[in-house]
């Protein structure tokens, strides 16, 4: 990395923490400056599942510096754990006073539907320095992969969860210029559903893993009916006709 | 470099052309995968004015190659000019046919209302290997400047571009989950007037030049009545209350 060698001076502040971006699942979709952060914490904390595994920490796995204070903060499936945050941000808190570096590994970006936030709102209001650096989201990634612009011109684009009501989805979905439809895993039947009742199906295409080696890509029509989808899977809806013309 | 220095295998394809999201404007903000594309490309195009400056090749220039072909492609103020991006993909084509790696820089991301897609339409359409590197938005980065997620939970994330007509603004807007507005240059005023309207103003924050040295932020009803924005700026509207709460 010749262009920024030169530049030796620390990118981080002791005592500080950042949420890191760390892109959508492959490992050289980080920017330069999460690597930086990354190599220069003292402490590297990450989501994971309540058996440890951790796809945040896969992710970087390539990237991981050696040595280093590991948090995996354990999170139960279901809607997000007070209790949970309250502990991590306590654990974390004891670092960022002791002067360490903390860095928390973001999946896609921090502050797209990332569960960062309940991190970040703690350790801002007791008083500590903690910053988001931005990261490729999910949302990119599918669209590059799928090789189809999310939006152009003055398409509005919507980012829709799955788990909202159906009057809810059907009502988003009403003339859309262009969509993303996030978080599907047990809401996909629901939402195909609503996709072909309003005629979208042709303009639909799902992907799941993107730019991971598991990814999978089809158009949604292709589907079988009884398919099923991970939560780390999307349905992208794109405007009528090719966005470049 | 030390975890990615031992791949020395390259990341491209002779002959294939790469748009490559360069993140929205701090040099750090490009991602590895980016990185070294750029550093293997034969041919660096990228978007200019009329006089030939280019944010792009800007945002880029600590990390820009020496001795490389470079392409400015000026893009004259207002709609898309065909003319200009078949000429530029007739360009790009002869270096691609050559077997020459060519990428093209794209702020932010580049099928996220990027000016690449029609470069990837054209030159997808006369047969050449072309392919999306995503990056980081000008819309992630300008919420983690501001210190305040997009959008959490189950909200619904608007992307609304400023130069759609009033009506239509005032009927996105209205019930908003969490809304981005782009484009605002000279549609600024107009967008100002139906956010106070909707009585959203409180909830919005006005942001420009996210993440470069001139970067400037503050809440929408700080700015004077006269205020003006620049093409490269966006109001965030943020959900009802804290969204890590």
């Amino acid at each position: 990395m010749t262009a920024t060698a030169g530049n030796s001076a620390p990118v981080t502040q002791k005592g500080a923490a950042y949420g890191l971006g760390i892109g959508p699942g492959e490992a050289d979709l980080i920017t330069l400056k999460a690597y930086k952060i990354l190599q220069e914490a003292d402490v590297i904390a990450y989501p994971a599942l309540e058996d440890g595994a951790s796809l945040a920490r896969q992710i970087v796995a390539p990237h991981m510096p050696k040595g280093r204070i590991e948090i995996a903060i354990r999170i139960p499936m279901g809607p997000p754990a007070d209790s949970i945050y309250d502990a991590a941000a306590l654990e974390i808190g004891e670092h960022l006073r002791a002067g360490r570096t903390v860095a928390v590994l973001c999946e896609g970006d921090p502050f797209f539907y990332g569960s960062f936030m309940y991190l970040f709102g703690r350790l801002a209001e007791a008083g500590f320095p903690v910053q988001s650096i931005p990261g490729v989201s999910s949302m990119m990634a599918c669209a590059a992969q799928l090789g189809a612009p999310l939006a152009a011109k003055n398409d509005v684009l919507q980012v829709i969860p799955g788990p909202l009501p159906a009057d809810r989805l059907k009502s988003q979905l009403a003339d859309t210029d262009a969509a993303a439809i996030i978080k599907l895993g047990r809401h996909f039947a629901k939402v195909r559903q609503i996709i072909a009742e309003l005629g979208l199906t042709d303009r639909a295409r799902y992907i799941e893993r993107a730019t991971l080696d598991s990814q999978k890509m089809v158009p949604l029509g292709d589907l079988p009916d009884d398919a099923t989808a991970p939560y780390f899977s999307m349905i992208l809806i794109h405007r009528r006709g090719d966005a470049w013309k």
